[in-house]
């Protein structure tokens, strides 16, 4: 038998901090990983990098993330306020060092695609700026938040107006076949890890 | 430059529903793979796949899932709401197979432990099955949930009582490498992919 460590609930309490963090941020599996782009009313742009970025419904197509409100990068939640709209746009493997940077706390006054040397793009008069090395991009429509009780996150969500994706990645049926353009996966607070696909299974209900 | 396709919210609403459903799923990047164990009032386990797992705090440690009411494996929640209480258990490569045909449609007098192969544990008294293949399984107190207006769906979020992890896994630090374990990712609806872990960065806050 393998050996495994227990927590009760007890135990979780008592943990030091960051152990903690470490230790629960890594328990539920992989996460997605993307770089929301936005732009304030004043036009500075701010990109950022989220591991909670969750599709909720196809038809209309939705997708949510969570925001911690005091760790959060800070301007994200409010350009979103006071524009309605926001960019999802896939971290790939040669963009995890800029991706990740993009947390680090920059002034209002600093873009963080110039801070990291990720490049903002303009697409189809979307009044957010997506980030130019992202395979797979999807501009949204701020239309929700849910303010969760438990612990005071904020769930946002919204709608696809746009979505983009490389040629290379999309099957005959729809699906994109993410490890064709390297689409890094979140481990845990700061674990970057590159997935291969195994295989797809015949159609079932997820 | 490479070239992109590009559907506006009228071209994905003007989709065949199959092709958008593959392409919404895949869109948002990989997502967790989890097995959820629940058991009746009257003692009839359920076992049942969702890519829909999210981490949502650490302190207290809290875990979303959604549900989609149409669609979903129908015992999971009626469980839930009965005993309170239901086990987040990885899927794991061996275990591919196995985890995604609970999502085929048996009756209700069927475990799907015993449907797929898969092995329900029960550990310290707890009053919902894991799954013994799983090396990284956690105990769920149902908390609260909260109906998605936008859709329908019902976003499940509850405590952790009980954590176990394969000690093979836990770094020092807290972090648990899961590719040591083959922990899978979902992409789209129905492919699964093995990530490997590429970096952990510098601490910085997601």
């Amino acid at each position: 038998m393998t050996e495994k460590i227990h927590w009760s609930s007890v135990d979780l309490a008592q943990l030091d901090p960051k152990f903690r963090i470490h230790l629960i941020n890594s328990a539920s599996g992989y996460k997605s990983a993307n770089l929301i782009g936005t732009r304030s009313a004043e036009g500075q742009d701010n990109l950022a990098v989220f591991s909670s970025v969750i599709h909720m419904g196809s038809e209309p197509a939705i997708f949510g993330f969570l925001l911690r409100p005091d760790t959060v990068p800070r301007h994200t939640w409010s350009n979103i306020l006071s524009t309605g709209v926001y960019t999802i746009n896939h971290i790939h493997l040669p963009m995890v060092d800029a991706a990740h940077r993009t947390s680090l706390k920059f002034p209002q006054e600093v873009s963080e695609f110039e801070a990291t040397g990720l490049t903002a793009l303009d697409m189809d008069g979307f009044a957010a700026p997506y980030a130019a090395e992202s395979q797979v991009q999807m501009g949204m429509n701020y239309l929700n938040h849910y303010t969760i009780a438990e612990n005071g996150t904020i769930l946002v969500v919204g709608q696809v107006a746009h979505l983009y994706a490389n040629a290379q990645v999309l099957a005959t049926d729809g699906f994109l076949q993410l490890d064709q353009v390297a689409t890094v996966t979140i481990n845990g607070l700061d674990g970057y890890a590159l997935p291969e696909l195994i295989q797809r299974m015949p159609y079932e209900k997820l």
